[in-house]
């Protein structure tokens, strides 16, 4: 435990501070100071986008994204292609998935991969509202878009077993060279996979 | 400009988090899902730990520390050397110092180095109450805690100047191998001096 080095507000707002993704305990006193420097610029408005967000803030009873909103903008926005529905493990990847811009289709959040290890097994992924929407009538294909890890394709098997017969097409992302990447840098697999899928010119 | 992945009140959130050093875009999402996910354990208190440093932060009259009282709790401590006064150019170098936890003094904070480069003059500095408070009879050591920078040096002559008939000690820190340091990655500066000051075992 360093020295406090301030009084307990501030000291309470570094250790806060500390535990944000990005931050060691270094840099959160680097941080409290610059917020505290700049409190009009940037603490106040932060304090109060806490407070928009704290007060709204909501879990979309359709797909499992987190929204100010529920249902969320992505499942209520009807420019969006109802026919195809796409499986991501959390919101983090749903927010990729839309930087990306690739596809303007409505999502499903599972809150997980199944990792028997970690004790995660089918009963915690979002999963039977998955099963509820492949069978709506409207989707027709649901894109499996999970990490090439082992938890993340045990996943994607397990999916493509439950929705067998509910007549959709279940599709999963390719592998291959990252865009940008360097082929020395690259493991064995991703290169054989690579090899596999090459396309014609 | 990325496009916009969920409700404005956390684009907005997203935006101001990739504003706080430490934090970049890509992390500031991270952080922004960390703590909407963590609302009532993280985001909660943090905004309130923000609405009681907003509503208390004060820069010390006499020292010029940040802190939630004014004068300072550092100035106020009675258990403090009086006769000692350490200079530093930010309240960051004071709070490394007080981590340091090597004396148990007062300090001044400059607010910043002189840098004709970047137009920071004399005017600038925190120097009139340096000067006031060198002569008030009690100190007798002024320790210039000063990087080892060209502006830094250039700051500790421009005050040993200023301070030069008002009768107390000036000193500065040592230059040295930093302990843990390897020499092979040391500059040669930094080895010459470690070699001028070398002392008897």
């Amino acid at each position: 435990m360093p020295r406090a080095v301030a009084g307990p507000e501030i000291e309470r707002l570094i250790q806060l501070l500390a535990r944000v993704p990005g931050l060691g305990p270094r840099s959160a006193r680097r941080a409290a100071l610059h917020l505290i420097k700049k409190r009009e610029q940037l603490m106040g408005p932060l304090a109060s986008a806490f407070e928009d967000v704290l007060g709204k803030i909501a879990t979309c009873r359709v797909c499992g994204n987190i929204d100010v909103r529920d249902p969320c903008s992505i499942c209520t926005d009807v420019t969006r292609d109802p026919n195809l529905l796409i499986v991501v493990a959390d919101v983090s990847d749903l927010w990729a998935l839309e930087r990306a811009g690739a596809l303007n289709a409505r999502y499903h959040v599972l809150g997980g991969t199944l990792s028997p290890l970690d004790g995660i097994g089918p009963d915690d992924l979002n999963l039977a509202s998955l099963i509820a929407r492949a069978h709506d009538g409207t989707v027709q294909e649901v894109l499996l878009a999970l990490g090439a890890t082992v938890d993340g394709q045990t996943t994607a098997h397990y999916i493509t077993e439950l929705l067998r017969d509910c007549g959709v097409r279940v599709t999963r992302l390719a592998h291959g060279v990252p865009v940008g990447g360097e082929l020395e840098y690259l493991d064995e697999g991703t290169l054989s996979a690579a090899i596999k899928s090459r396309t014609s010119l």
